[in-house]
């Protein structure tokens, strides 16, 4: 197995992030790791050809740590592919263990929140306790002595089946649809597809009022859609952000290169995070002012008219 | 004690939230909630008639559960104050304590995360336990039976005091200057001071390319400032976002009256989340072509125009 | 006959001007005039109630006299109407005056400008007049002395018939289709139609880069349509011009209200130059963001956040 | 004398335009032409080095032959050069008569408008006769019979003198500080200078609302000033113009051959009608984000993101 068959991923397995490295790369060697960040370094640092950290929840937003990775963190890590995973929570339970012997139940607190309404209603006043993901909830679970108080673990029921725990009931979240977005990561970008995302990171710098409406309005003169926009602090002074963003266009196309040129030239720095495929592969077509074609048409123009000035 | 001089806020008392609270009414009577929906709640109904909530930290970002209640709860708590609170943090263990016998080391995630490079220069190897605020973490460890094994809280000094830990180290925090800044609701907005602040969440509905930018226009042609802007999904389908801004206005100010109108207009929903003063006090003033003279002005030279109409 | 069936038009009979002049006010008593000022002062000093002058024709473009009265002139004659009349072109001469034997052809210049490809193809070599009107010139071909040299008028068959001149050949214009626009003036605008536009003039005062940006921003962003922009000197400086505007819309809509509102508060002065229903009688629909109920929709939200601020 | 040290101008000698000759090429074989379109002609077809047409007066504004050759005349001559001229109006007259023998004044319609209040104030109830130029009017007045009816010529002092007539009285024109801005034409355009001005006509196809709004931003993005913005009927049908714009730089700057490629995206067409060094010669710094320097940084920038592109 060579480094590039590798990925790392925010493990343990049982989890839904290992979910998304199977789905990334179904036959890589697996290496899972404790933190967000350990996965960014393993990318970074070469240990691994891929990296796979959850980005943004449907319900819960966007994963901080992996976005300040993104936005703060050394480079050499860029995004090159996204992973969406279906979130399906079960209460999992010791083999025998009955719905009303349940006094505590545990998980990540974004599972809790997510079962929020479940849980008020079929396990009343029962005691809530937070762990670091999902799997290690269901560990914990499997490793209770049993005291006749009996604790559920919240989670996917692959975490329960890892640790010998059975799903007393499944589908137990609150909202039906929940999705997570999973960031694939690389040492380098994906080649353009026809159906592909930026994503990049701005900071403005002084604080320019009126910046970030330029940046929005160098996109949208290029016919390129915005399809999310973030801010995050910056981490120095309260009330100053950088914003990131993802639109749907490669960085090799002439309209994307020309509007990260412009804003280039206007913020203090702006970082390209990744280019890759959409997940949902929906081939996005720049309107006709902007293909590449039209780009290429209005710079043989333009060089009509330079042979025109006396040199 | 009346209702309006009651105020809730995420408890328990030893907390940062609690030291807000006190700056923002301090001789009201207490009511420590034990979530950030049950304050809101509590403002609502109003069974108290103040509110405080943590809304951002300088390095951790956006509290996502306050900012959810605001643009997806039940109305009837706006945010009508700002209090900013300096974050510091300690290490807290039981009296006689010494460093080198710590073993776990228990606080909020939030605390934990800001406290890491610190940990791992003087504490490492030690086992992190997350707790549901630090004030829990500090009652949980003055709790603690006597095994030899050593837990140490990590949070403000007041929840030492309360729980009866000693303030082994101080600012242990790994950046100086943090800052929290919390949201006082309460069933009214504040009105006009000349150094105000407006929240408001827009709902775009339908996707439309350009809204945003748009939005952002109306905005500045009127001189008004943004200040912050922040995407939440709206938890219907992964990529649909509601946008949350806050800006340098008072709602009773033409240039802000005109341009909420104006966005009113065009997006699915548009809820004025609050009006306040600044923390900073810094007087705003808008642009000598927005002030109300300006627009009452222009309003006078129209009813002229009107004048000349045929009726 | 009251003043206020009186019309006053740039004179004499016999031109396209007094064939506007009757479309506009066909039983009015006919006051002609020999310049574009004196219809002007006639509409302002109330010695009629309408006048009719040239401000635009399809080949020529604006009449920059026309223009100018509106732009510099003292306030008091609006802009109430609009006649569009078809330039047809005569050639017209003396009785029994053969084409061969004409050696000269008279007229006014936009005139001789609008036939100069058939001239060189009809009349190769003749000489060419300037006369102040092609009433003026076929007044002047009718006094002409018996030479044996013969002059020709160029102008409408009316101007012919009212000299007793002969219509040689017609239609000898070199673009088919040419028309001219009239303006009607009153001391008052037209009501609302619903199919309405409205002229205005701005001045920038001190040279500001971006404010015609600005004023057609505040245009398109309320669904404004834009028929002609048009620069006319200040006549102070080189270099230093005023912007003359024709939109899709009435001042009483609440879109325009807020938008001339708007660019009154930016510039050095704006003036309204009339309001008059569109000769094409084409309405006029705004999008559905920025009719007068979703204006008053707007406001009525606004007023129920208003009752929640503090008093 | 070679081709390329021919001028041609709008004749005849004596008149403001032969002024203007003068200026741009002093020692120049003069070849004088009796229409703006013979002056472009030549240029055009090589009978001469460079031409000198008058486009725009300060009081009068453009002048449409010359805007419409520009725009809708074959290609092949630009404008390379700008020149400005007083313009200084005097009453001539042949030797001996005095201001109370003239019945009758004559002059190119302009120059009367120049002199509109002078000779109310002065020659109350004299007859106006329009000529083709000022000095086409003093040729026919040193040329007029003695009949006791004399008629007086309105123009340069120069023309005066060329046909043998007095200046009776000089500065005779209403408004003092009246320049005429002429433009001098060649086969190619003017390399870049540092105080650069350039000239486009864009025509806009189907009626695109926003479209001139669009442009307008593309240079203000780029920090271009625009320093005159005029329309101009197509000729084809009523309410379709095309824009005249200029610009304060040169094609060969970064800034606007971006600007240019862009609008060249958007439109039906944009000519570039030509590049010339301003007559004030006040250079003109791009802002530092606009710099050729700044667009060469971005570029590189650009590429070594290039660079991280998987193959």
């Amino acid at each position: 197995v060579t480094v590039e068959h590798s990925i790392a991923f925010l493990g343990p397995e049982g989890t839904f992030t290992a979910e998304a490295a199977t789905l990334a790369a179904p036959e890589a060697k697996r290496c899972p790791q404790t933190t967000i960040g350990e996965v960014f370094a393993a990318v970074r640092d070469g240990t691994v050809g891929l990296g796979v950290v959850p980005i943004e929840n449907m319900i819960e937003g966007s994963v901080n740590a992996t976005l300040d990775e993104l936005a703060f963190g050394p480079r050499g890590a860029y995004i090159r592919g996204e992973v969406l995973v279906p979130i399906s929570m079960s209460l999992l339970v010791r083999p025998g263990v009955e719905l009303d012997a349940i006094t505590t139940v545990r998980s990540h607190p974004h599972a809790l929140a997510q079962c929020r309404e479940w849980i008020a209603d079929h396990l009343p006043g029962v005691d809530l306790e937070a762990a670091t993901s999902t799997a290690e909830a269901a560990r914990a679970v499997s490793e209770e002595e049993d005291t006749g108080r009996h604790t559920a673990a919240i989670g996917p029921e692959v975490a329960g089946r890892r640790y010998g725990l059975s799903s007393l009931l499944t589908d137990i979240h609150d909202r039906s649809g929940n999705l997570t977005r999973f960031a694939v990561l690389g040492r380098s970008m994906h080649p353009a597809t026809g159906a592909d995302k930026t994503s990049v990171v701005v900071f403005f710098g002084e604080d320019r009022p009126g910046l970030l409406l330029r940046i929005l309005d160098e996109l949208a003169l290029r016919g390129i859609n915005l399809t999310k926009i973030e801010s995050r602090p910056t981490k120095t002074t309260l009330g100053e952000y950088c914003i990131l963003m993802d639109c749907d266009a490669h960085p090799t196309e002439a309209r994307l290169a020309e509007a990260l040129r412009s804003v280039h030239r206007h913020v203090a720095e702006i970082r390209v995070l990744g280019a890759y495929p959409r997940a949902d592969q929906v081939a996005v077509s720049p309107p006709a002012t902007d293909t590449d074609a039209a780009h290429a048409d209005a710079a043989g123009w333009y060089r009509g008219i330079l042979g025109d000035i006396e040199a």
